[in-house]
């Protein structure tokens, strides 16, 4: 497992047969930067997504999801700065023209890169992601001048990483190996956050690509799975988008048969999808707007699984929490406030409760500590707090970060 | 309806036969200023109270819902500076005694008022509540030694109320009159909030007074409505406490038949609770830890009432909304993002959304507007927007306030 900084070794581009590029088509206020990125598969892949739960999908969302319906696509067009949401149908006439730029740019230049396909890619598998102001419609001059200008590359991940940034301070990527016989396969991701961040996958595009050949219908079970112990166990505030996305492609360039429910490989693809989702949901919890701290919240002892990951995602998603992390004060009494009200079966008196190592509470006792050691303690890149509901067998992780005057900061001056 | 400056038309002593004060026990980390109060009724009362739906009560929660089972009470005694929670079975018995001083105060004291009872006040008809920080023990010496000093008087009403104030910047108190026939009755009311608020009653404490008759069942059924439109539609930042605690006394010295369900007079007892209840929880919310600004938020067009309260709640209680009224950024984009993942049903072509009067989006279309014009409009104590869901009549409104450094400031203070 990697959460290198080598552009080469992580992201998108890192399993065989994936190319990326970028390019600064002016999309962002702020007006420099690339903001406009490609991903290619040489080969046609297996592909499956997770999309927002919001009740209203933005334009890219829907034609992503119609383009998913045959399991399979090629590519994916996305941009930052504009997210074309609550643009109605002609956002969604907008979201089509950029695929169908994308799909005729990849058949004319090939992909850049000698050994690409020369197969002409059909529009309906290529799949779009937008994000940035909600809202506006797309400046779609800006994209038809810029798009035919992206250059793809085997090592063109961190530029694609980089290019659906927003307001996120460093690109998340991620990666993985994984053996099945004496075939190595990989998986790479990248995904950006920052804000409007929560378990319903809220404002944040992921993207995980890998070499292995997957059946598709086990390639959509391992990422729901995967996104069920890693993206929907991360918070950021509590609030979500109507663009957020997850998207998976297998392009089987790795060689071998196919991966499914209970063929040899299966288990171990599985591992290393989580361990890349895991690691970009960390990521981005830790990039958070404007935090400074992780925060890593574990729940054990709890009677069902749903219970053990409803108590972790609200000690993780408190305000309270969340500022008393920021404020090197360990608050306990916010966490147990927290799990009180999350809805878990928990019962005071066999309650305990660790935070970054120390006991403070056990089974609905007060413990003497000292606070002044436990707050240095909490003075660190990376806070746990270690909830046991002495309940049952069931755990559950999550994660968020600390809540900070940056982020009011950041969130009062979006758009203006 | 009034929400008066005077100490007299107002609050909890302006219904006739109520008295309070408070004194400075020294409870607060501050050290300075009232901190424990008690409210006395010189004649019985019937009785109800919403509790925290936390699975953690604190020990006066505890003992207040004990004390509540036969529907009568006659006093209450509150404390800042300690919530007494998270403190097990001795946190039970510092409520207990907590309880026995009031009462044994009260029947050494009578009410320091001469109109006082002077029958004995049980032990089990003083209610108990207690607000600050959680995980600590009462310092009971300390409340041993002042609640002795506690001199009751008929405009002690704004006494009680600043007493239990923690983080809150101003009194909240509420008073109404109804008639039936031609007797007046008066309600009036006090309340502290300001972080830790949220619909579930989350670290509040508010206390309502009658002078009308009312019966028990009648009472409670009607404090339960109240609530539904005042403080569970209120959210600061959707934490919430285990001391949460609505109670409301009925002593019956404007004399006249009891209010029952049905009889002459409900409806305007019903109205005059509400309005009290609104008018309080409107205060907390304009109130809330660091606010600068009121947010109003109407949800109509709805399915069903269920719909259009989660929807304004959740509009309330977004934190990018917050910080976007903060800012005096009419992003209404996030609006929009919260009313579609709040559960209601929800059609982006039916949503039209309604800025400080300035309509930003109708059926599902994007109007022009002049953002410098919404954005000064924005500028101001209090913020109303306003979503038709175009889908049904239901309607509901939420209050919040706008997310500022100051709360983070606050919140990541709090104890160290």
């Amino acid at each position: 497992m990697a959460e290198r900084s080598s552009s080469v070794e992580v992201g998108v581009t890192f399993p065989r047969g994936f190319v990326a590029g970028a390019v600064a088509a002016g999309l962002r206020e702020s007006g420099s930067g690339d903001d406009l990125a490609l991903l290619f598969s040489k080969a046609p892949c297996a592909a499956a997504g997770l999309f927002t739960s919001s009740a209203f999908r933005a334009a890219p969302v829907v034609l992503s999801q119609r383009n998913l319906i045959d399991g399979r696509a090629q590519a994916v067009i996305a941009n930052a700065g504009c997210a074309n949401a609550y643009t109605g149908a002609e956002g969604y006439r907008d979201s089509e023209e950029m695929a169908r730029l994308a799909a005729s740019h990849l058949r004319l230049a090939g992909s850049g890169d000698r050994t690409a396909s020369k197969l002409p890619v059909a529009e309906s598998d290529v799949l779009v992601a937008s994000t940035g102001v909600t809202g506006h419609r797309l400046p779609m001059e800006k994209i038809r001048a810029a798009l035919p200008s992206i250059a793809l590359d085997s090592d063109g991940g961190e530029r694609f990483a980089r290019a659906i940034m927003t307001t996120d301070t460093v690109p998340k990527q991620a990666a993985a190996v994984f053996a099945v016989g004496e075939r190595e396969y990989r998986v790479g991701g990248c995904a950006k956050g920052s804000g409007m961040i929560h378990p319903n996958l809220a404002t944040m595009l992921a993207f995980v690509t890998t070499d292995a050949p997957v059946e598709r219908a086990f390639l959509e079970g391992t990422l729901r799975e995967a996104a069920a112990v890693s993206f929907e166990m991360m918070t950021i505030d509590g609030d979500s988008s109507p663009n957020d996305s997850v998207i998976i492609l297998a392009n089987g360039l790795g060689g071998g048969s196919a991966l499914g429910e209970g063929v040899e490989g299966a288990t171990q693809f599985r591992e290393a999808v989580e361990r890349v989702c895991v690691a970009l949901a960390k990521g981005m919890a830790r990039d958070g707007e404007g935090a400074t701290k992780l925060i890593e919240v574990e729940v054990a002892g709890a009677k069902t699984l749903a219970d053990a990951r409803i108590a972790a995602r609200t000690v993780a998603g408190s305000p309270l929490v969340k500022s008393a992390v920021y404020g090197n004060d360990p608050n306990w009494g916010r966490v147990l406030a927290a799990v009180a009200r999350s809805g878990a079966d928990a019962e005071e008196s066999r309650t305990s409760l660790f935070w970054q190592g120390f006991c403070l509470f056990q089974e609905g006792r007060l413990l003497p500590y000292d606070e002044e050691a436990v707050g240095a303690a909490t003075n660190a890149p990376e806070v746990r707090i270690r909830v046991d509901l002495g309940l049952g067998s069931a755990v559950a992780t999550a994660w968020g970060c600390d809540l900070t005057e940056e982020y009011v900061r950041i969130n009062s001056e979006y758009t203006t």
